[in-house]
């Protein structure tokens, strides 16, 4: 499942969009012999440049058009809100037989905004590797960000099986472990596991700032007490953060619904001084708990409990 | 400052509970060298003998004023509920010129419980030493647990400076950072820091909970994404939390009352889609993080922003 498929499945990649996606597709694509060539676009042509200097990308080019002109796959690195619009610029130039894919962490209004402008003979599945670091930039991709972590295909109704079988081997030979489900169903997963967490970090976040006017350097100094983790989350990309609450609207606001639902009820047994509800709440999420560490997807050892490249898990 | 100051510091050290941070006390106290020897007190006879065949106590008791009688410094390493009832037992026996601590989460509280069953003569020195893992139980003790973390002392007015220093010396020996506040200001900061994280990660769990039966094993399959840190937060021993939560309950409704505000205020902006709001609000938290990262508290390297020491960080 995590094995490197090697040999080349591409002959030529087009990222657009240079950021850590991007550049950390190239540097596993690179790894892994699967394509022939990279050409790449950003908007600025610092990150172009950047790019060429890095060595991740063979070619880049100002516009995304001329980046996708002839590529075989082409992959698009930018935040959520801004894939319509790519896609209505590359749509005109794409190669038949091509392949069009993403990593947008929604993927219902995603869909929606890029599915018209593939023309015909083009195959558009979308994807969503469910792989991040807080940090962003050409010089923050890696090879091994995608290593044993998911990949989502959400391929649409009635498209072609072959594109979506190749587009798994190119993800596989990334590293990544792949599923595949519905874009509905993966947006409403999505808020839960990742969208309304990020949501509260970065309430909590603001929080504490208020406080830290009061109590000075000390809700950093004892950030290590649980805070810190809010605060990585917390440091994802701000507008990659903004066009995923702003597409999985309606999931992100059913779910925040029910947490805020469920937080006062335990805020009330707090006010009430009511120890036996808290303490069976608090005993069933333990429960919770040790179903993912059965679930094989984290360890109970406190010293090795987390993988280096979790430690920066933060975007999407 | 996080040298082991070895050397004898106490001939008798009592711990009164043998869960993660008695045991933990007693592995780091053997490791400086700090104590001539250590008698212990827990509940259960069958952690009473786990302690012994674990050998970090010398003799163990069956009762709290057993243990604590002769005693040089005895540290009440129990649930904070439990410290007044503790205190009331062993007051009577303590003799003359020793100290009395404790681990407590919460300090205000804690004092009004245990200081009035202090006698004359004897010193009595909160502390509270922010480290912990999710784990508890003879078992789950190292130590390492202290070793580079803040232990905040909270003296009462009034209290005699020696005391204060030797347990200072202590907890240094242990591999503590030490730093002293007031016991109200420490429990806003730490409402801040740690329970109300806490509040909302044991929330956000429990929102999961319900939609797991709707999306079944996915949840914990991506758990990476984010929630997964969640739910090691949310895996914390009940007993400790709900006693926390009780205990502090005026800080902690004081920052949930402003964490829920403010959250309100995101839900707002996402539902009426005000993405500048959006975008100015996560670049401003990512600017704390930022602060943090500069304040030495966390590394920005993904790779390495958490020593393994952290990674099962979540008591307290």
């Amino acid at each position: 499942m995590t094995a490197s498929m090697s040999g080349q499945l591409f002959q030529r990649l087009t990222l657009i969009g240079l950021g850590l996606e991007g550049s950390s597709i190239a540097w596993a694509a690179k790894r892994g012999g699967l394509v022939g060539e990279i050409t790449g676009h950003a908007r600025t042509a610092a990150t172009r440049e950047k790019a060429m200097e890095l060595g991740f990308c063979d070619r880049v080019w100002p516009t995304a058009a001329e980046a996708a002109e002839g590529a075989d796959l082409v992959i698009l690195c930018v935040p959520v809100g801004a894939s319509g619009p790519v896609a209505a610029e590359i749509g005109p130039v794409l190669k038949p037989g091509a392949i069009v894919s993403d990593v947008g962490s929604v993927k219902a209004s995603l869909i929606a905004d890029v599915a018209p402008h593939i023309p015909e003979g083009v195959h558009f599945v979308p994807a969503h590797p469910i792989a991040g670091t807080e940090h962003s930039g050409p010089e923050s991709g890696f090879a091994e960000l995608f290593d044993d972590r998911w990949c989502v295909l959400t391929p649409l109704p009635g498209g072609d099986p072959e594109a979506v079988a190749r587009l798994r081997a190119f993800w596989e030979g990334l590293g990544a472990r792949i599923d595949q489900m519905d874009a509905v169903h993966h947006d409403l997963v999505l808020a839960v596991t990742s969208h309304v967490p990020h949501a509260i970090a970065y309430t909590m976040v603001g929080v504490a700032d208020h406080l830290r006017r009061v109590t000075d350097s000390e809700v950093i100094q004892f950030s290590a007490a649980g805070f810190r983790d809010f605060t990585r989350i917390a440091a994802s990309d701000p507008v990659m953060w903004r066009d995923v609450f702003l597409s999985n609207r309606e999931a992100t606001l059913d779910i925040l619904g029910r947490f805020t639902e469920e937080l006062f009820v335990l805020q009330r047994a707090i006010r009430m001084g009511d120890g036996d509800y808290l303490r069976d709440y608090f005993t069933h999420t333990r429960e919770i708990r040790r179903g993912i560490i059965e679930a094989g997807q984290d360890t109970a050892a406190p010293d090795f409990g987390r993988r280096s490249t979790d430690a920066g898990k933060a975007g999407e």
